[in-house]
């Protein structure tokens, strides 16, 4: 159970601001398929609207990584936050994307490798060296 | 001033176990510089050797994903485990890997969205559809 | 499966430090119910005792706060750890307590918010302004 | 050292959409004053007025919540995510927008006890009640 | 569902690399049990090889610190970073090694405090110091 | 800065009830040194008092775990949740209290490989194995 209801398609087509939106979804990802994220933020339409916008204007358009390399950084941060349903849902958008079996377990071990520097790095409490210091 | 000493080239030398993690660092990044995670990393050689030789073999040779999109997962990681010496040292390594200012805002937009989406789908503990769950 | 026992009200029964702990949460809240989180606790009584202990002195009597603002604090801060639990049993209080729709929304969208913004400025490494480091 | 350069005034002045965001920014605020977090977002223009425009429509106009309370909630999510800025700036706020001596404490107190037993919570992996769950 | 495939002992025995790791498992820790964080790994054998190699590197063998302890340090790790399958395991294998019920209540009582103490330094947003910060 | 203001010993000594527990630490402790943590809180007496006695609690008087494990308990959740100065000041208090060299390093050795198997699991989403759910 989650702690807001999940909109139905009933209820979206009920609520002019929600259907808006899932109508654009719809069209922008070429699919009648709307998981539960967009069913839970329905609740709020100002946030919904807001929210997707917000990811359209990142991931679709003319973009400077490839949207399987933005899919693969999204499953890092979700990995690192710990978010179950965000890695479901990258990871399946991912290979949606073209992400390889190969890319998919490197992915994994950067994650791995970098949380174990991350902890190593602030368990000693190093200070910045100099040269990474400079002026960008 | 960090929890554990940051060994000097003098006490590298002075130890044979480092002083060979040390020049392979060295030849293997084409560099003298020597930053602040492994003179720290260096009080225990046995660590030391591991984590280089891990960290060796997932970026270095052939990879499947280029060297400037695993820097890019690695600041994202750091990010989201908030380790502040570890986003400085990422970012100048992905600088130096090619990573574009177009690409690092793009880079950080996506890891903001993504601790945005996170929190909210972790808010509303949403159950994950069925059509993330496939069999891989 | 938890990894310890959750103690059933025979149980806490037979032991009186356990019990007297059991009919304060009984007395205070006005229910006979006694969730999970005490049940689980009761393993070890002292910290039992001294959880309550310390949850009913923020919580209850005269507050700074409303309860209701309270238990969004704590919507915000199991968010953030992630906490599954805790964003259940919160949430639940929260309602019970008078939190509207409207604000569980607001508190949603800031969670979402503030996470992305987190984010940002971490990833930016940003120095603190000198006008937010004012003598307090 | 931050890892983006921080816009001065005049730079901001010279790139129009810049300068209308930061123009917003001190019409909305009252204040001449512009934070490192918006000169460092700066370096991407379109990130800059998404996330001004997301944080404007949820923290201006008509909220649910006080603007102090919205401050308070926005410290909790901060802290749990260790952003020292954040936490910098936003107390900063939440003390101009009212928040007393006494409230401050009592979050603080709060957000400690919430920690607390997230990781009591979570180090038990504790079944959420069923109670909690009802369908809402 | 994972979003990668659990290798079955079939799978395992069909790919030398992933044999002998598994071979090795079952050696080390005189047992045909292999749970599934190597099934999950295996789909990597490099990962699998290197993420082992470590494992057994730091618990077995001498160690400074007694299996059950290093065991109770993994739980407070996990707890932190909200791993339930980690907290699970090592739950488990502390138990296996040792650990009291006294323990297991101290164990939690400590990563409690800690969190609650974690998160109020970090609201407080406190300097360091002096004297913690001598020369080691 | 911090976002609250430290203590003087003169305002302590100005205030009964900070005036207490600042005794009672000196006392308990054998030292007159009060740390920045203690100062902070002493802004309400009533946290610091509750967080003093918890504290003490636990971790004096006759204890399950040996108080350099304690503490080393304390910085592996210190450092999971990225606290800089619990992580000095717990460093210092453990290697007071006996933490070897070698003792420190297989900490961090557990802490780094705990955080890469924690990430490896939750990017894997692993489902947990019914021998770790046994009834405790």
């Amino acid at each position: 159970m989650a702690t807001v209801r999940l909109l139905s398609d009933a209820e979206a087509e009920a609520n002019p601001a929600v259907k808006a939106v899932f109508d654009d979804i719809r069209a922008t990802r070429k699919t009648d398929f709307i998981n539960n994220f967009w069913r839970g933020l329905a609740n709020d339409p100002v946030t919904l609207k807001r929210t997707w916008e917000s990811l359209k204007a990142v991931t679709t358009g003319e973009t400077a990584l490839p949207p399987k390399v933005q899919e693969m950084i999204y499953i890092a941060v979700s990995t690192a936050n710990a978010c179950s349903y965000c890695i479901h849902s990258h990871t399946a958008a991912a290979k949606a994307k073209g992400m390889t079996a190969a890319e998919h377990s490197e992915l994994l071990a950067i994650i791995g490798l970098a949380a174990q520097t991350n902890h190593l790095v602030t368990a000693m409490q190093l200070p910045v060296d100099e040269t990474f210091q400079v002026e960008t």
